[in-house]
């Protein structure tokens, strides 16, 4: 019995630590390997086992063509397989560009070859390495759209849940065999830290799974480096702009975050030689390493890095003339290119230059501010290699949310942009621009979908879900082993608003927009200030008829968030029939903000906010799709990670009307035009956990 | 088929974090558990699960005899089984002495009940924890000197061998079918630090598994504490001269191998408010908490230790006021007890005080120093448990000598008992007490036992050997992992002892040492300094004719050292045969500094040594044993390690004669009587690695 090809590229996914010579998938899949397909150190008894393996009762297997010319992976073989990967390190990044070529050079639709080239590249490769360019490659080419990449925090489960969970699990699998009901695994709300430590308070929000799975399918779709023959992974509309804004969104939310549980705004990490008092112990332990992440102690400051191992050698004075020369093209608001010419800084060359992208205008100048200051604080503990340590959190994608020196590096980071956006190259909104004459909103509320909650009230509480670790159990009995996360999660709710027309009938954009109604001094918020508070909760395009309109917009519709099962992406739950319509574009899917976070927490007591609501003229926000007749496949975050091989979908700067600064209004209501308008709101929550009715055992 | 009560109770060891319902050793053997023996967790589908693993073919049982009054553990079974267990915690030695009570409780030779009993005690207590009590039962009870606990390093391998090498060997186990030929996993000599670390050139002493299991044993023979009704556990002759002794050798042999090194003297820790230089990032991962041991960056410094969960708050000022109180007890000579009364300190009193073991003649005034530095070292990253972190490597006795800071710690402790040596109330040598009329040692020589070789020159090099993880590979298929590491060894060698008797035929102690012939700066020693660098190399009695006697003793006899095989104890290579007599006490001799760590590694060049030879008299050394009767089953390491239920076999201060300063000498040649010899020496450094012939397989 033979399966598709289509799930035998699933399956590379799966136990990314195991070889391929034992069978993959609960359904039991064995790669028939030959002898050029084997591993190395498996080239005496490889296929001796891989055959043994096959002949076990219920075992299908895959045949696989032979490769007429195996690629050679010269640089990226030399990663070795238990060393983590970091996307930050130019090693591993040229590493990743020579294996990303490799699986995009296949030619289209020659499905088998493209199988056997990736099992080939997954026997000679890191494990995380093949799994970081896998995904690219399939998220990039035309013909692997129905292949499923499985869910990261299943297959790497290390890089998301705590450690004693992986040996937990360990004794369930082995204890209690397969087709048995094994116990749901708990993780502790709090194991990372406790209430001493202030920071903690914000630890469902940094360590939430779905937050880390959407940074992680942030930069996976958005890689910022490529070889020239895929400069277009890389080259995407308004890229540098959306690394902006998307990050710019995270640290608003953090900042809600940390009002609600009184803590000041997170104050930016600007001086370079100072101490960072925020320590993190990230509790997690890499299983393709073997080792625990390292933590990082409170106090620590940079130093310059000397590692060769990893080809990084950078000094914090780089790192300060890089940060100069920026601030330089910031206050003239002009780039300097490499021939010496300038040219007007855009928001998406400043997004390019800081992260630093190869869409840079000038790497020599500007340097890599956003990526190195990433490395600088994953390895503050070992900058030389002198104690042969790997980085911390802060170099994985999956997993540097976690710590809170992610969101003190990224206020500065986003500062940088702000002070862009304040300087006065950057042309300020003009009333005409801002209003939508003819259009007025008479009212705005929110209304939860529970009977007999109060209008304009908000609610939050704890749930709990499972998740199956079993795809990232390697050497472990098969069959499910559900790990129970607990994370914040609210009522759903919808907006009602109330809109005359007095016009005829047109289309609108509606934006909607949500800030702490006062400051962390309880004061009044400048609106320079709150401005940057708002956090977008939706946005979507409406038919206005003349007249009184209703529009009524579920919260579960936003444009910010993926609903709970696209962002944990259950395979169990859906089909894996590859020609199933349901399935396409499946990967891309996988980008969003999590709906359970849409909201922030709020307080028990009931937290002040502001609901802004905001109808523009579709005039001036429309694009010009060329690709027009799409189907739309699943539920899309577009305002977060834009659209596949479309232009992002709103003309507009991205966090239009709030992006920059008013010239004329101090506060939020003298900034407001008929189109416009704010409504209190209250976020209460209730110390309460529910369970997630997508379970697939209540308990 | 039903297996021994011995061979149950040595299985109670075997894969220590799997629940006793799966099949444990390699000839797979169940316990048949009943109702009442179910680990917790278990209630409901226990039994179930243990009569299908009793189905499995070549499955055999143990049948279990039902408990009448099992016992209730209410401090122990506090401890979750997830916890790394630390015997420097007040708190878990409660625990300790709860379980070892219940063990030494069950009346002599009623086998079936203590099997039932310990059956009972694993599955409701922390693994480590019932690991440790069961040892130190076993060790003490007369019934169970058959029963051969497993090599720690071997169960906990994850106290011994990097992390990376548990995962190499899941991935073995899983791919590669028992029986087949698994390849041997190679732990690199390098993993914790690279050479831009100076204290790295050390790792090979600090991290080698002979001497961490050696010193794990120690502690396992001399518990500190022990409830009243077993206080003879800990109440054993010069348990605190010896706890000096042995980490004052220890110290002496670490300086040694600093010098090799090209480092000076380690430097103790005396002042409690300095930052500790030396850092350390041990790279081993807990199996039992599945968390990576927490490392301890550069210049970090103690704090006030508050963690309730461990039971412990001290303060840096009591560990001040400690440290006061005992230099006052060594300046006056005396101890003032609690009635403030006095009496004249002696060398094992100030041993019990400093460490402190419950002999201590006041804790309330001398605290309990040692013990507490290793906690304070050990929580230095998280002394209030502000982030959930467990203890370092400090806090266990088979992994703290991996550490730097042990030795600095240490260099303080031995650097109190010195002090007491050195006082005026310490009565120095006289004369008459090192000599013995009429013996007078007229040459001394150590020849190699390899042909060929140089006089007076040792020879060392690497040597790799092989350990079997399978016992401790918790969760993996069976069959031999073996694990293969560097350690350094020598050519075994003979002491030639020419000696006149100008007497009668009489007795004689030989007493042999080992010093570096200059100190750090290439300086001839001063007396007061040697006296503390020289090693103990070996010591017997002897009988001397009248006349020419020449003496020949191998240095695989020494009363130091303990075999390569007993220091590994590989069952897989001796009997299990409960009766047979080379098994009694068997667990006794695990104690023993290892034969491969016997000399220093010295130099390639060639590093100038001095061998100390001393015949003493007899009549001075002799110490009336009332069990004389008594078969020797295995070789022992008595300097180190004392007898079993004897006394210590030599009547001298230990360490005798360098104990203590000299009054008239001020260099060794100055202080030699007759009956004394120095003999220069060079130990030699080959920078070659061979294989450990006793390795299973040879590649």
């Amino acid at each position: 019995m033979t399966t598709s090809v289509v799930r035998g590229l699933e399956l590379l996914f799966d136990r990314p630590n195991e070889p391929l010579i034992t069978p993959k998938g609960e359904e039991q899949v064995l790669f028939k390997l030959n002898k050029e397909l084997l591993p190395p150190g498996y080239e005496d008894n490889g296929i001796v086992l891989n055959n043994r393996f096959g002949e076990e009762p219920g075992v299908q297997t895959i045949e696989l063509k032979p490769l007429a010319n195996p690629p050679r992976f010269r640089r990226a073989s030399q990663l070795p397989r238990d060393e983590d990967f970091s996307l930050f390190l130019p090693r591993h990044q040229e590493m990743a560009d020579e294996v990303i070529d490799v699986i995009l050079a296949v030619p289209r639709n020659h499905m088998e070859e493209l199988l056997s080239t990736c099992v080939y590249a997954r026997g000679r490769l890191n494990p995380q390495l093949f799994h970081y360019c896998a995904a690219v490659a399939f998220l990039h080419r035309h013909d692997t759209k129905a292949v499923k990449i499985p869910n990261f925090a299943e297959t790497f489960p290390s890089k998301f849940l705590t450690s004693t969970v992986v040996g937990e699990a360990r004794t369930t699998t082995s204890v209690i065999p397969k087709g048995l009901n094994r116990p749901i695994i708990t993780i502790p709300r709090d194991f990372t830290a406790s209430n001493l430590e202030d920071e903690h308070r914000l630890a469902y929000f940094r360590e939430d799974l779905g937050i880390n799975l959407h940074h992680w399918h942030w930069h996976l779709i958005y890689p910022f480096r490529a070889t020239h023959g895929n400069r277009t992974i890389v080259d995407k509309d308004r890229r540098g702009e959306l690394f902006f804004y998307m990050h710019q969104q995270i640290i608003a939310r953090y900042n809600n975050e940390r009002l609600n549980n009184s803590l000041k705004r997170v104050k930016k990490f600007s001086d370079f030689r100072e101490e960072i008092p925020e320590a993190y112990y990230p509790k997690l332990d890499s299983l393709t390493s073997s080792r625990g992440w390292p933590p990082r102690q409170a106090n620590m400051k940079w130093q310059d890095l000397n590692r060769p191992v990893n080809g990084v050698n950078v000094r914090v004075s780089d790192m300060e003339r890089w940060r100069n020369n920026v601030q330089e093209a910031i206050a003239t608001g002009l780039v300097v290119l490499p021939d010496n010419s300038t040219q007007p800084l855009t928001i998406d060359m400043l997004g390019n230059m800081i992260e630093s992208s190869i869409l840079s205008p000038n790497p020599e100048r500007y340097g890599s501010l956003h990526n190195n200051g990433h490395s600088f604080t994953a390895y503050i503990h070992d900058p030389t290699h002198r104690y042969l340590e790997s980085h911390s959190v802060m170099a994985d994608e999956a997993t540097t949310m976690r710590d809170p020196y992610f969101y003190r590096w990224h206020a500065f980071i986003d500062d940088l942009f702000q002070k862009h956006k304040e300087s006065p190259h950057v042309r300020k909104y003009q009333r005409s621009e801002l209003d939508y004459p003819g259009i007025e909103v008479r009212s705005v509320s929110v209304e939860s979908n529970t009977p007999g909650a109060r209008s304009n009230e908000l609610n939050t509480f704890w749930m709990t879900s499972d998740v199956d670790l079993s795809r990232g159990l390697d050497f472990s009995d098969r069959g499910n082993v559900y790990v129970r996360f607990t994370h914040l999660n609210h009522r759903s709710f919808r907006y009602v608003i109330n809109v005359n027309n007095s016009g005829r009938a047109r289309r609108t954009t509606v934006r909607i927009f949500l800030a702490p109604k006062f400051d962390e001094g309880g004061r009044a918020w400048l609106l320079s200030d709150q401005r940057k508070m708002f956090i977008e909760m939706d946005k979507f395009v409406h038919d206005l008829r003349p007249g009184n309109n209703q529009i009524i917009r579920q919260s579960t519709e936003s444009s910010v968030t993926i609903p709970f099962e696209q962002t944990f992406r259950d395979l169990s739950r859906t089909g894996t029939d590859p020609g199933d319509p349901n399935n396409l574009e499946f990967n891309y899917c996988g980008c969003g903000w999590p709906q359970h976070m849409l909201l922030p927490k709020g307080t028990a007591a009931g937290a002040k906010y502001v609901l802004f609501v905001m109808l523009s003229n579709y005039e001036g926000d429309r694009v010009a799709q060329a690709n027009v007749h799409r189907e739309l496949t699943c539920k899309e975050a577009s305002s977060f990670c834009g659209l596949r091989d479309r232009l992002y979908p709103d003309k507009r700067a991205m966090g239009f009307p709030f992006d920059r600064p008013s010239t004329t209004a101090d506060h939020i209501d003298d900034f407001l035009t008929r189109n416009m308008f704010v409504q209190d709101v209250t976020i209460r929550f209730s110390d309460v956990t529910e369970q997630n009715p997508r379970n697939p055992r209540q308990q």
